[in-house]
């Protein structure tokens, strides 16, 4: 995003601040690991910045949360403000205070709750995003609908074609819309108690297709999406949703530009790798792996299944 | 500590747990790393560890600080209990939630401030102690006398004898009545925005001291020591103390075998030496270094100082 927008940044912080140090990370998931955190450390110590330092993570949803760690540990805790440059971002990471780091042996494990002084979206952004990243931003729009909003999922089926094609009313609606949602979601569970973790649907096969796959090889969004599918059919398997819903919810997918098939992540025990990677997902406890269901009007709940359910699902969805 | 006190640890939470993991770490400020942390997340891990594991810190003031930041950032947080075998740790870093590692560039620089569920001193622990370490920890305990209470200074200077020989009594005095001052600054001031600053009496200087001679040559309770000499001769350069009560402060440091005299950092500019790396310290702000001062009847403030009367210290200090 460096190129891009640091340039209108830096002229809108000029007159607030003495110094401005710029820290460029390289982006991308594979990139969210101890050693690009540790080049704003370096930069912060290098430069002498006190606590009074404010850190502005300028890009996606990749910057903002190593950004926002880095924030929670310097010196105990400096201020942050959170411009997100995607759409995944704005409707979604930038929002909640959740900050982490991936572990090679799991995504997002090193983290803090550390909320930004505030948040600020500059749709215009949103018009240099490459289609692929669009789609991917959409998928966390999408979720929205199914487990807390009927009337948005419809607004959204009814709006596919401006969302894609990024006018700017509709962008700035369904932008509103996801943080309004996420914002009151949160603000009943900050720490991801109860409440918060409906904010995860599709999460749970996703970090599994992401991690499955190598970090980096599909969009956080695209596996998102293709969770979404999974956690769908898996609630009408365990009868809490009519299978019209999920094939409802997979056209709109598909229609924004999103993987519905997933993909095998192991040719032998393709259904044993997925159930492996779930059960250390932080929402996991004793072993159960917890799902985020839908009920197909707008609300979710978070339980486990029985492992040959969630094995069918996995082997129906990698050969639907 | 592993050795001596973890049977005994095990034993007592062996009818509370289903399952308990051991992970050693290196002890030492020089390990006081990211590497050490991510020793903690590896097994935690490894172990498919969830958010309702229960982190124990066994040990002294280092594996404190780094589980309480392993517990601090594993999932974002997770309970932990400090359990300070060390009288350093019993009296003063187990108390109030600071959590941090090192960074090449400066102490406890990246960190958390976050509570442990509780604080356990088995006072039996102490009888183990290398007399150097003893010394060390008691340098936390006089820390108390000249910013909070005075009558307890001249307990102190009453009872160096028992507290040398450990006497089980004096001892249980000298803990409880040092986590009570402590708890009663952090309670009004958990964030170290204004007040809890006072505590570092004697670490601006002593940081200056760990980090000019490399970390581990010193012990850090060795280090507060003379730096609280530093800290004590510089409030009475500025007109806050009488000299009477340095010599009265230093007499006591030396008598509990803590080092009076200032190692030389630099021999071509050792004062510049010191400036250089007390700037760095988590307590400036934009560049001006913060002291903690004494005023010889029990009350601390922080302020700056001009860095020709600090200069003059440091010199005097190094050639006492």
């Amino acid at each position: 995003m460096a190129p891009l927008y640091l340039l209108r940044l830096q002229t809108a912080l000029a007159s607030h601040f003495d110094t401005i140090h710029v820290v460029t990370l390289p982006d991308g998931e594979a990139f969210k690991t101890w050693e690009s955190l540790n080049l704003i450390f370096d930069a912060l110590l290098r430069h002498g910045c006190d606590r009074k330092t404010v850190l502005f993570a300028l890009g996606g949803g990749v910057v903002g949360d190593m950004t926002g760690f880095a924030a929670a540990s310097y010196m105990r805790g400096v201020p942050f403000v959170q411009v997100p440059t995607t759409l995944l971002a704005q409707v979604d990471s930038s929002v909640g205070g959740k900050t982490a780091i991936n572990h090679p042996l799991g995504k997002n494990m090193i983290g803090a709750f550390y909320q930004p002084q505030r948040v600020i979206c500059d749709l215009d952004t949103l018009n240099t995003l490459p289609p692929r990243e669009l789609s991917a931003g959409l998928a966390e729009v999408i979720k929205y609908g199914p487990i807390a909003d009927m009337a948005f999922l419809e607004w959204m089926e009814a709006h596919v074609a401006e969302l894609l094609a990024r006018d700017p009313a509709t962008m700035a609606y369904a932008v509103r819309r996801s943080c309004e949602i996420k914002a009151h979601v949160v603000g009943q569970d900050e720490r991801e108690s109860g409440l918060r973790a409906i904010l995860n649907f599709g999460h749970t096969f996703g970090h599994a297709i992401e991690a499955g796959m190598g970090y980096g090889r599909w969009l956080h969004g695209e596996a998102v999406g293709c969770g979404m599918v999974m956690a769908a059919r898996l609630s009408q398997r365990l009868g809490l949703v009519e299978d019209g819903f999920v094939v409802r919810l997979t056209r709109l997918i598909e229609r924004v530009g999103l993987p519905v098939v997933a993909p095998v992540l192991d040719g032998a025990d393709n259904a044993g790798r997925y159930l492996a990677l779930m059960r250390v997902d932080k929402k996991s406890e004793a072993g159960e792996i917890k799902f985020v269901l839908i009920d197909g009007s707008g609300n979710a709940l978070v339980r486990g299944a029985p492992d040959h359910v969630v094995a069918e699902v996995i082997e129906t969805s990698c050969h639907a």
